[in-house]
């Protein structure tokens, strides 16, 4: 299921950035700054809207990269606009276009570490399970969040994105 | 991965339990009644809380049932109290106990509809990774969100809950 649901983030990623266009006619429409939108946050000692927007670009980025051993593009984290934070959602979309099912075939058995685990690992499968797929959707949905919060008209469907139904035969 | 994907859920319930724990000492140090969160929301036109709460419950209890055939307890949405809630995120995570990877078996493959898709249908995999999943993370986030929009001093770590950490070797 490695590869469906990093088709998945892909897709909301996808999302993410209609989102941010819908954020950006709000603003002309309320005739406000746009880039207002990156220091925006739900509490005062939550990450702003524009690391939330990163953070959820790089749990995914790192983990197609640590899960299949394929190196990842590097982001600064210097967007200082709403299309600076939509290109660099468009880079991560693009990275992930580049996998494949097959890319992923020994990801539950890979060590994952990162520096602020001290030495501890996870297994890939456990890292995939516990942290990368609930960081993710953790980040995206505080973009949401706050888009809602300050106005933004964005609904469920739009959090989504479409579906892959089969109609009634 | 349904079954891992059902234990995580499963833990992240047990967090959202823990949440709401703290929030209720957070009412009492502020000395304003806990059930004052169930009307709590980020925007007028999304879920209170408590309906937050609920969906998140609904979302993997409906999934889990959805995706083994096993039926799932009913519950009516009345609650009124903090603790009722406590009670209803606590009977789940009790359903979800009596799962084991066995009643996932035929999951990816099953057909799954619900009265608003009009007779359309996702075939399990799909449902599981494009609907469910997101959903259920979108739901739960939005309850952290909203106590920490409160005021209330939950973390990242309580969100995640504990890690399957291997200690350095």
């Amino acid at each position: 299921m490695y590869y469906p649901m990093f088709s998945q983030m892909k897709k909301m990623l996808g999302q993410l950035d209609k989102w941010l266009e819908t954020a950006e006619a709000f603003a002309k429409t309320k005739s406000f700054d746009p880039n207002l939108f990156l220091g925006f946050r739900l509490a005062p000692d939550q990450f702003a809207f524009a690391r939330q927007v990163q953070t959820a670009c790089d749990t995914v980025k790192l983990a197609a990269s640590r899960l299949s051993g394929k190196e990842a593009p590097t982001h600064p984290d210097n967007e200082q606009t709403l299309e600076e934070l939509r290109a660099r959602v468009r880079s991560v979309v693009n990275y992930l276009d580049g996998f494949s099912a097959k890319d992923f075939e020994g990801a539950a058995g890979r060590s994952v570490t990162q520096p602020r685990w001290e030495g501890k690992t996870l297994s890939g499968a456990d890292y995939f399970v516990e942290h990368a797929i609930p960081n993710f959707f953790f980040h995206i949905t505080h973009v949401y969040a706050i888009l809602r919060h300050s106005g933004v008209s964005v609904g469920k469907r739009d959090y989504l994105g479409p579906l892959s139904f089969k109609q009634p035969s």
